[in-house]
């Protein structure tokens, strides 16, 4: 066996088993930044859908995604993963139909798993945004359809050498396929919902909800950074050193970064340095970086990184005043950290960190080009899964219902919908100090 | 040095290193699905726990398994790992006392290492069914005897060149070696302890004693699963990109398939989605997988996991029904899934898979040959290591006695066992609305 | 690409990458064994602080401890490490300015990877020392302060070609160049802060300040150990088989050995065996162990980690006599355990573990002459980070300040440093006793 192939398998099945790893970190921050009395729920949901993620994208998902076909979907070797394919062969030696992926030369198996963790990020973001009144069934089935259907569809336009991968659009490990298409569908998901009981006033009053456990939300914090590291440098799906040493340390200091500039801007705008606001900014500072991680400078990931920390702080207090009711930031970090990040590659881009790929952005002497297609690529994802989630959504509506009574949401989410509640052996706040809600 | 023994090597470490994470995945979702009261006392056990194993396998445990010897334990290079070896030389270039894993080319520390946290993970199973009554000095000395001598013996016999080895029983990653040797000496562990104070009532209802944290259990549920991608994966022992790739994505498929399965079911069954039936659903499908994930096809893993996942609601409420008192279903779990995940390997085998190995199992054409050696190998494992463990415990509760004082156990084992609670802030549910016991 | 650099870059970076997770780690440790009104303020600077130092290690101390200079400091490539440098290229086909680490065949981004997050752990070792009273600014600036001047100018001299490294001092991964610099770090910041409100009594009793989750201090405990398997084996910068296998078992084992000795002292000394003292005992072997894990033998590292164990619950009970108030232990376990490691080479190294470094230690045959020389290293370094901190510390105080409030600390740093309270659900002791303090 060729050894390139036995250290790229090597590389992407670790850095992979990172980004399965995520799903503990979004499971803690989004639980974290809950009510005690939707914990089981929320925890629930991010451990059930990886589960669902898993099962769809093997039956459906992947072919959609990586199957030859036309410039808007995958139409070989639909089900199962079960299509020719002669992999690790790369490039002219590729017999099969999954060609928009043979440049990696690793087992076919490899390329699956790599790409399943990547998929199910995406439906593990909407989680958060959704919570703490979502029907438990209702989140399981659209988070089929995510995986199955609307994200693979993205994914091949960009990474199965769909229509904008032909465009000159460049999204390195994600901001657009992934963590945008999971913002959008969040949007759509909060719209169809709405807000929790008591969040907004009649009189326009915003009311904060805290979260019952900063405890959780940081374990959570720190291993999206780790996971991190597999999202961005496993994405080389291939072990170079160079690309791969560099894009850790873009990746490390954008997080940095947003961790940095979020905590400043809060404790400016709101007088205190909130721990929400500095563990969003760094996974915004993630986020922004992401798509761009292998074509910029460390000092480029620095300005990137910053910029989409203080973004994340003004976003969270804007869709406050939209009163779009997303209890963990999700749409901020994920939807507009990944719009953002996307537009960065456009600005920031440099030939000469990964040649022949993205050329030279708007700060860089490479003019408007690279900028205007990555526009084009964040308008055209953005329309396509805001309607298509918001068609999933109604439709769940109208069948299954998506919302839990009011009573329930009362109650809290973990009897009503689990039977089971997370802390019983604690006496918690309401039980002591009853409060009326909604 | 030659590149493959570097990649070799890299791979073992690390997997190995993710085996050894699963302490602390057991250790959270054994303590979350316990009383606070005695959580200080759980966490304490899993953690020792790997201190006495470190000890007990580099002192005794590892001669006995590896060291060449009789057909049922190993003779030669007893003590402190320190017989004559000259790894990494494989094959008939090997020269040394434990030739039976010769057949990997890493340095001897690489192969003690990988072996060292698998017989932790055996150790560290028993920790949960025996919680919240066992004293912590018995189960210490348990553990050690456990580790010493009880899990090395039956180590010798499948993958020290053993007896069972040579009748042609397969188990790659250990479901019968690691995982039903941890349920039967849990069982012989509950069988002697008996169940906690008010479990059980004098009229045959059965009280649920329900866990103190979900988010403990769900943390330790998604680093078991990561833990898994070392535990399997890394059995190879070697970097074989197209068996390492496979057994990742048979690994994931059969958790995902565990984890819906007895999901769905609870859900059927209870009227509710219950979280501990969800993730101990998931735990059944790995450990369902764990004898055959080299062995057996994505398709065939979904299906091994699916039947895991629902044997072990299955097995939950049963052992109920026989008053066997497990707090975290560990016997279900490890023992019942262990059981099954060995047979599996003789229905869905296939000789394809990993050709010389298994040959085809009932399903794939191979008749019951296969079957009856699985079977041969899970009754004889299960009669000795059931037995010896019973003779142990015996032997502890006659000396040390095994159980706390019925006071203690009420009071709870933190204070008495190590004069230190768990959440000293928070106002726990008795103290506000006291509640008798037993 | 030269096959050694793809396997050495990914040693580097993956170990890198657990190293980064020990900041998870010390976060739940330290957090854990604080009260649950100063979590959300503990988890921040533990959080914050790896963004700060990336950024001052990036910015200064990278060119401080790497540049060729003096044998004091370096002096070329100082800032952004923007320096020459034609890494991976070793040895005489380097050209460069950070000479003093071109021994290891990895990309710039690499090294620099590895060497900021062992510059981040010294940072968050102080964290818990001074925890429950310092201002969150003034930990900010006091660790931007460690990471870009304090901790380069110790690291230039051992491990950037400086004087100790020229005088035959040997620390393989950092007992004195990051856990004893932290130590000393924070015991000048313990001494100028002076102890909690309440500790200690005017009679000279001493009171127990219980931690607030033992959950959280596990978990740290597990994730250090994890981390550990990064920090110790990844400090080859190179994936030699035999080396990097040593030194995972002699690092494990070192931390078994001081987690049953703690254990077994407190025991004997307190009458439990208390869980604090379980946990730091494992982390005690672990720093232990650190400067000699390459150097020693398997049977060595039992010792070293066994007596670095029990050192550690003698120097908790110490420094509570002395009235140093370190809420988590940490000057004991990297202070203490940290110059025992840097000795403990003096005292158990043999030449035969990695010819051409150490030599004999004393234990060996060597003599005195290698442990006065690490001696010699102890006692420099610990008078020069003292002495800088306890300037760094006294400049802070007499311009930011370095204490909360009186109010404010008796309140919780929660609600007056970040207006948040970590645990809002839950009703606490105080607020159902309340209860006077200070």
């Amino acid at each position: 066996m060729d050894v390139k192939v036995v250290v790229d398998t090597m590389w992407v099945l670790i850095t992979g088993m990172l980004v399965f790893f995520m799903n503990l970190g979004f499971a803690m921050v989004e639980s974290g930044f809950a009510r005690a009395k939707n914990c089981v729920n929320i925890i629930s949901k991010n451990f059930i859908v990886f589960g669902v993620s898993t099962i769809a994208f093997l039956v459906f998902g992947w072919g959609l995604m990586f199957g030859d076909g036309t410039p808007f979907v995958g139409l070989k070797g639909l089900f199962f993963v079960s299509g020719l394919d002669n992999s690790p062969a790369v490039g002219d030696a590729y017999r099969g139909v999954y060609s928009a992926i043979n440049w990696t030369g690793v087992p076919l198996m490899a390329k699956f798993f790599f790409q399943l963790v990547f998929a199910g990020t995406a439906a593990t973001i909407v989680s958060g945004a959704v919570a703490e009144r979502i029907k438990y069934v209702s989140f399981i089935v659209f988070s089929f359809v995510l995986v199955a259907l609307i994200y693979p569809i993205v994914g091949h336009w960009v990474w199965g050498g769909g229509w904008l991968a032909k465009l000159g659009f460049w999204d390195f490990a994600g901001s657009t396929v992934v963590h945008s298409v999971g913002g959008w569908a969040a949007l759509a998901g909060v719209i169809v919902l709405g807000p929790r009981l008591g969040k907004y006033g009649k009189d326009g009053s915003v009311h904060a909800i805290p979260g019952h456990s900063m405890t959780s939300a940081m374990i959570g914090a720190f291993v999206l950074w780790l996971g991190w590291f597999g999202f961005n440098p496993g994405s080389t799906m291939a072990a170079d050193p160079n690309a791969i040493s560099r894009i850790v340390v873009t990746t490390n200091t954008a997080a940095a970064a947003g961790a940095l500039a979020a905590t400043i801007i809060a404790w400016l705008l709101l007088g205190k340095p909130d721990i929400g606001m500095t563990i969003n900014g760094a996974l915004g500072g993630l986020v922004g970086v992401t798509a761009s991680c292998a074509y910029v400078s460390v000092g480029s990931s620095l300005a990137i990184g910053a910029a989409a920390g203080a973004l994340i702080v003004f976003g969270v207090l804007a869709l406050d005043k939209l009163k779009l009711d997303d209890p963990v930031g999700a749409i901020a970090v994920h939807g507009m950290g990944g719009i953002f990040g996307t537009l960065a590659v456009g600005l920031f881009a440099q030939d000469a960190m990964m040649p022949g790929t993205t050329g030279n952005g708007l700060f860089f002497g490479g003019g408007f080009s690279l900028l205007l297609k990555q526009l084009a690529g964040v308008a055209t994802v953005g329309v396509y899964v805001f309607a298509i989630s918001m068609i999933a959504w109604l439709v769940i509506r109208a069948t299954l219902g998506v919302r839990v009574s009011a009573e329930e949401e009362t109650m809290g989410l973990d009897i009503g919908e689990h039977g089971n509640t997370a802390y019983p052996d604690f006496v918690q706040r309401e039980a002591v100090f009853p409060v009326s809600k909604g």
